[in-house]
C-alpha cells in the first residue's frame, strides 16, 4: 500500500515557496521518504513503507513531525468572545487544560476546519487546525467586529508521539505525572527543564498517544533527537499521520472527506453544534435552517469487499445504495483488518449500519457495507 | 535545469485531499510531468523540460493551467467598501474592466496576498489570488462588519496563454478584438459562441500574454484542447509558471518571497500604498509608522556572477552586503542571458543599483549585484 500523500522526499525537490517545519533537518536524518503540502508547510508522509510505518504505530511507538499543525492564538479580553462566535458548540463549562474536538463553520453552515481547541487560560486559546488559513478568518473577524483581541500564528510546532507503548516512552522522558493525563487534557511542561512544551492526550491517529506542542523552534532537532533516542528500549521510530490507521478510527482529513460545501449534520458531527443554546455563532441560522429541512446525504464509515487496495483513492469514487448516490471520499487497506476500509457519502436513507452500496472504483465496482467506527478499538481513551 | 516546484506527475500518488483543476485531465493528456499544491488545488509546473517550457514561452506561446489562481468575488452593495478596506490603493477611478495588481496587508501592515484585482461591475469584483486563504479574511471582515455583500469562490478557472506569439494565437481564436485589449485591460466574451470567459491581458510571466478566466468548469478539457489545436501553426505547448522567466519580470511569488511577516515597503511595492489618501483599509496606522521609521531592510533584483545553478534554491539562502546580512529568496539560471538572477532582502543601505554582496549557497559563496528589474524588456506591456 502507498500513502496516499507522496512528494519526493529529494529535498532537492522541495520547493522554497512551502515552509520547512522546525524538525525539518531531524526528519531528513531519520529517513523521511515523501512529505506533503499543509498549512503552507512540508510535512513527512512516509519513512519505512506504508506496512513498516503501520506496524510501528498500532504495535510500538512512533514520533511524527506535525508542525503543520498551526496554531492560531486568540488572547485577550474579547478572547472567549471571538472564540464562540467562531464554534457551534457552547463553551460554557470549558475549564482550563482541556481540549476540544470542534467545527468552525461560515455564514451558511459550511465547514471551514476542524481543529482540535486548547484553552490555556480564560483569556488565552489556540486552535490547532487542519489544512485552511484560520488565522485569516480569525483575525477577520475580530477586526471586522472590534474585538480587543490579538490573533496570530505564534512560535508552536507539534510533534506526535502516537502508539501503544506512548505513554511508556513520554514517562521516561517526563515523569510520572503523564500516568494522570487523561484523554484530551493537556498540561505545561518544560521537557529536561529548558524544552518549553504544552503536552496533550491527543493525536491523530487511533492509538493511544500525545502531542508536545513545542513553544521554541530551536529545539526542534534536540527534541526530536531526545524521543528518538529514548524510545530506542521500545522500538520507537519516525512516523506520521496514516491513512489506514485515521480510517480505522473514522477520524475526518478536512479537504479530503469534507470542505466548505459540507455541513457537521451531513458529516455525523451534530455533537459539535449547540443549536438551542443561547450563544450566537456564525452560521447559527444556517444550520438551524438545514436541521429543520434534513440532510440529503451522510458520511459514513464502509467496510470494502475484495482483495486489498494498491494504494489509496486519488479522486473520489462513485457510489451508488438503494436510496441513491453517493461518493466515496477515502480508502486504505488496514492490515490488522485484512479488510479495505473507508469514508463516504450515502444517501441519508442509506445511512442504517449494514446497509449495501456498491462503488465504482477505476478497477471495477466493489460492493460495500456502511459500518461503525472505530473499527479497531484500541487503549486510546482509556 | 529542474523546476522548483516538483511533484512527481504519477497521479497514482496525488492526494485526494488536494483538489483537481476543470483543466487536469486535459494537462495529463498533453504530458504533464510534475505538479506543486497551491490553493488546496494541483497545478502543473513541468511539461517536456525546464529548458524546453522556456524556449517555448519566450519564443513562441505557451498555455498554463491555473486554476489555482482562485477568485474571491465579492458582490453586492457593500462590495466596493469591502474592496476598499482590504486594499491600500486608493481604488477611486478605478473603471470597470481594468485590472489592477494590489497587495492586501493586515492590522500590522503584513502582506497576506498580493493578488490581480478585477473590477467587473461598480459592485461586483474578483480578488485572482496567490496561495492563501483570502476568502476566509474577506469573508470574516464582511461578516464581522456586517457588510451587506457575498464573498464566494465561483467556479471560475484562469487559464493562460503567454508568449509573444499570444497574440496571434488569441486573434485566431477570440477574433481582431484582441489587438485592441490594452494591457491590465479585460473584456468578458464567449468563446465560440458558448464557452463562457473572462479575457484579459495579464499573467504570470515576463513574456505578452492573456489570461482566461473560464466561468463554467465542464467546458475545461474542450478550451484547452481548442487552443492546443489553434496553436499549431504557431508552435504552441503546454507551459507553467516559470522561476527564470518571471525572475527577469522581477514578479514577486507569494511564500518564497514575502509573507505575512513582510510589509509593501521592504517589497519595493511603495506605489502600491496609498497614506495620504481620506480612505480607511486595515493596516493603515502600521504602514503610516513604517513608512515613518523607515524600513531596515529591501527586497531587490539580483545578478549573480558564477556558472549556471544547477536548479533552484530549496531554502532562503544568507547574504552579507556593505551595510550589514540579508537573504536571497528565489533564485534560477536564464537562459537567455546566459546569467543566474534571484531576488533577495538587502539591508536597506544596500539598495542601489551596482552595490555588490556576497551570497552563501550549499556549494559555496556567490558574489552577486543589485540590479533592476525586468532583467529583459519584452513586449508585455506594449
Amino acid at each position: 500500500m502507498s500513502n496516499p500523500m507522496t512528494v519526493s522526499a529529494e529535498t532537492a525537490n522541495l520547493s522554497a515557496r512551502v515552509r520547512r517545519s522546525c524538525f525539518f533537518d531531524a526528519t531528513v536524518r531519520s529517513g523521511v521518504k515523501a512529505f506533503t503540502a499543509y498549512n503552507h508547510m512540508w510535512m513527512p508522509t512516509l519513512f519505512e513503507g506504508a506496512v513498516e510505518d503501520y506496524r510501528r504505530l498500532t504495535e510500538g511507538v512512533t514520533i511524527w513531525d506535525t508542525a503543520v499543525e498551526r496554531q492560531v492564538e486568540v488572547k485577550g479580553p474579547d478572547a472567549a468572545r471571538l472564540m464562540q462566535l467562531m464554534i457551534p458548540r457552547s463553551l460554557d463549562g470549558w475549564k482550563v487544560g482541556i481540549c476540544r474536538y470542534v467545527v468552525l463553520c461560515d455564514e451558511t453552515g459550511g465547514v471551514l476546519n476542524d481543529p482540535v481547541a486548547l484553552k490555556l487560560a480564560e483569556d488565552h486559546f489556540w486552535l490547532s487546525i487542519a489544512d485552511s488559513d484560520i488565522l485569516l478568518w480569525a483575525k477577520g473577524l475580530a477586526l471586522g467586529r472590534g474585538f480587543d483581541v490579538t490573533v496570530e500564528e505564534p512560535d508552536v510546532s507539534p510533534m506526535q508521539v502516537q502508539g501503544p507503548l506512548s505513554t511508556d516512552l513520554m514517562r521516561d522522558v517526563v515523569g510520572d505525572w503523564i500516568d494522570g493525563l487523561k484523554f484530551f487534557h493537556f498540561r505545561p511542561f518544560d521537557i529536561d527543564g529548558d524544552i518549553p512544551a504544552i503536552i496533550s492526550r491527543t493525536g491523530w491517529s487511533n492509538e493511544r498517544g500525545y502531542e508536545i506542542f513545542l513553544r521554541d523552534g530551536r529545539f526542534g532537532s534536540r527534541l526530536w533527537d531526545r524521543f528518538m533516542t529514548a524510545g530506542q528500549r521500545y522500538g520507537a521510530g519516525p512516523g506520521a499521520p496514516h491513512q489506514a490507521n485515521r480510517l480505522e478510527a473514522g477520524m475526518l482529513s478536512y479537504g479530503a472527506d469534507m470542505d466548505r460545501s459540507n455541513n457537521p449534520y451531513e458529516l455525523g458531527l451534530d455533537r459539535l453544534v449547540d443549536l438551542d443554546g443561547a450563544h450566537a455563532f456564525i452560521g447559527k441560522a444556517a444550520l438551524a435552517r438545514i436541521r429543520a429541512a434534513g440532510v440529503s446525504r451522510v458520511l459514513v464509515p464502509l467496510a470494502l469487499d475484495g482483495p486489498a487496495l494498491a494504494g489509496s483513492n486519488t479522486t473520489r469514487w462513485p457510489l451508488t445504495g438503494p436510496s441513491g448516490p453517493g461518493e466515496m471520499t477515502s480508502a486504505a487497506y488496514s492490515p490488522r483488518l485484512a479488510k479495505n476500509i473507508a469514508l463516504g457519502y450515502v444517501a441519508a436513507g442509506d445511512r442504517a449500519v449494514g446497509t449495501r452500496v456498491t462503488i465504482t472504483s477505476p478497477a471495477g465496482p466493489i460492493t460495500a457495507t456502511v459500518a461503525t467506527a472505530p473499527f479497531v478499538t484500541t487503549s486510546k481513551r482509556a
